[in-house]
């Protein structure tokens, strides 16, 4: 019998729970309609695919790369080099789509995001003065992984203009000021898990300033950057980034699908080593990796791989139509809200709800705390599930707030459950009076 | 510019170096015969296998557990269960194979055994005074992934016959003794890599009587057992630990094939949790697993059901060619050896190696040093790459021995590679004579 107490602290912070309760809450009420995992909708899969990308890569490794048969199983089914070897595909994707210029040298393939985010603090962070920057709310990923190597987490407040930059320096020259290190912030610049905000144009250009004069990096993560519901999108933090700030984390669970666990990492800063030699942080990442997971799947990569070359390299076109049904459920979820919660009506009027550019998700204010007790409620005799923002806090926050996640559902499904919703706070509503 | 003294410490040790080293270093001598790599041959692989195999388990899911095409879907794109979805097939494995009686629900599907190292080591890890025990000479994947954790590692001997059993008790009573608590022993039992030995059957049992009387749990990983020269194959720890104090890493790599970065955790210690409720440690796993990759790939776990289902669950059987191709390897190594290295010659007198029962890997004693110099003229002048065995120790150790893995050649380059080893080896002795 072991005891709770002597395993890893992390393992007793509620933090750890939460992205098991992301992805299993559904299976508690089947019957319910759910906006709580932030998943991609699976209309756009079918199981015909795989094969159809694996062929693609498979004639590419042949046709375009000159290997012969056994060279194409070597890569198909042994182990590889660490970082990858569909770098260079991604490379030119990072350019086409993003405007990235990013030497495939620089590229770490991940085991999905995840992976990437987990390299990136074990490599950045080698003293316990060195401090995590987090916009709050935060995706639970980020504050997660921080919590495994027992890395201290500073939430920076956001506003719904995204993150707020005074703050930030505020928050910067505090921790200077007590002999610590602010070594990184991280960001999701667009449609961010779970607050749905971006970060406007000018505050980007201001926080790279911010961030090269604190010397401090950038952790910019990128799901969901391809959904913009208005447009037109705005250009990634690593897209304007001339000092090498910024760190960017990309994943194809989004763009691709979620069962491959393929992601990547850009780390194209240079490190001077101890002799006065030069080589790039990727090559550090690698040290890593190799202890975590020694390669990302090469039947994976494959398939991304087989997916980017029938695409000739840009994800962008190929989502088009993704794109457009994320746009289609964001806009049924916010006329679905006009339309259940009428201001007209006294129980809905201190309902409101944040108008995002695009992305998976938004943010709802309610009157009343919207805890576990309410989530219980709701899912058992309401069959509606969301999200508690206060999951996505260290510390106090979010305890009047939910996430919508409106990415899984349909059209009508979307309408039925921000009508069970409001069935929800009427209700409760009601019996308060 | 980022400062390589700035990155976390573990980043300028040098195991951390050795794994890219074993992965890489075949591409630096493209023509050299390499028994460097304890890679699985490819010669059993087929693209096509890959098709097949997903088909199979499609069908599995449809035909055998009822899922709609709907469904189906789900489990093979999506993010899914933490932990898993192959979990009740590799436990019927596990029955079949090795007679390891183990609940589905303790079962934690991994990225590759790395992985399976990695989440063990965070969860059991608690306090500075936690050590990891291990065996000396040791797989590079279990001291790495602790000092990304900044795990204290003390070595215990090796001998001829497998761990020395006196020397742990000694340690883990000087451990004690020093206020530390060792709170594991990481162990390949059979057929380890790097030094090709295993635990006879009485000091097995020997070694689950020390660990229950000192409270440690013993991390048995067992990447090659499957693959024995002389039989019978011994019982795995597993399978003789009545007192739950085993935690068994297992891999598909070897079995299937490494381009999955499929294995697996057996965690069915229960936890007491502070309320006084018990669990499975297998949950405390997917806490943290959930922070590294979220997921293990829904389609390589599908890709190994599919080869589970179509195999009755055993793979024993299906690998009976491979075992079969390993044993001739291990044979015509042994046999070369005797050829090239003739103990009526002077130049070959001081040179000697164990004889494995199986397994990919065998350790010869050289009277010269076998460094990285040595290497570098081996694989330069002789056109034969190995491995030094001194980076598989911590600290001083194996400055005389290299590692030969001969999984991945074939008989005749065997043959030509040790009569390569024996030029290179006569060459130094005659030149120091």
């Amino acid at each position: 019998m072991l005891l709770q107490d002597a395993l890893h602290p992390s393992l007793s912070d509620p933090t750890l729970d939460v992205m098991n309760f992301l992805n299993e809450v559904a299976l508690r009420f089947p019957e319910a309609i759910s906006f709580a995992p932030g998943r991609p909708n699976e209309q756009f899969y079918d199981a015909q695919q795989i094969t159809t990308y694996l062929d693609a890569y498979v004639r590419h490794l042949g046709q375009e790369r000159g290997l012969d048969e056994a060279r194409i199983r070597t890569n198909l089914f042994q182990y590889g080099r660490t970082n990858g070897h569909i770098h260079g595909l991604i490379a030119r994707m990072l350019e086409k789509d993003e405007g990235i210029r990013a030497a495939p040298e620089s590229i770490v393939v991940t085991v999905g995001c995840q992976e990437g985010m987990f390299i990136s603090l074990r490599a950045l962070f080698s003293t316990p003065s060195d401090v995590l920057l987090a916009g709050m709310p935060c995706y639970i990923g980020i504050t997660g992984a921080a919590k495994l190597l027992g890395i201290d987490v500073v939430p920076v407040a956001e506003r719904e203009e995204g993150l707020d930059l005074d703050d930030l320096e505020a928050k910067v020259e505090a921790l200077r000021a007590e002999g610590k290190r602010p070594r990184a912030l991280y960001l999701v610049a667009d449609f961010a898990n779970p607050s749905g905000r971006s970060l406007p144009l000018p505050a980007r250009k201001r926080l790279l300033e911010i961030a090269a004069r604190a010397e401090m990096l950038i952790i910019e993560d990128n799901p969901y950057g391809f959904f913009f519901r208005e447009g037109p999108r705005k250009p990634t933090l690593k897209s304007l980034d001339d000092k090498g700030q910024v760190i960017y984390l990309g994943s194809f669970s989004k763009s691709a699908f979620p069962g491959l666990r393929v992601g990547y990492a850009v780390a194209d800063q240079p490190v001077l080593g101890p002799s006065g030699t030069q080589h790039l942080l990727a090559e550090e990442f690698s040290k890593i990796k190799s202890m975590l997971t020694v390669n990302t799947s090469a039947i994976c990569q494959a398939i991304v791989g087989g997916m980017l070359v029938m695409n000739d390299c840009s994800l962008l076109g190929a989502n088009h139509e993704a794109i457009r049904f994320y746009q289609g459920n964001m806009d049924a979820t916010l006329q679905a809200l006009e339309r259940h919660f009428p201001r007209s009506e006294d129980w809905a009027r201190g309902v409101t709800w944040n108008v995002p550019d695009g992305g998976f998700f938004l943010v709802m204010k309610l009157p009343i705390e919207a805890d576990e007790a309410l989530l219980e409620r709701s899912a058992r005799h309401h069959q509606v599930i969301w999200t508690p923002m206060r999951y996505f806090y260290l510390g106090a926050g979010g305890e009047h707030e939910l996430r919508l996640s409106c990415s899984y559902l349909t059209p009508a499904k979307i309408e039925e459950g921000v009508s069970r919703l409001a069935s929800l706070i009427r209700a409760v509503m009601e019996e308060r009076r």
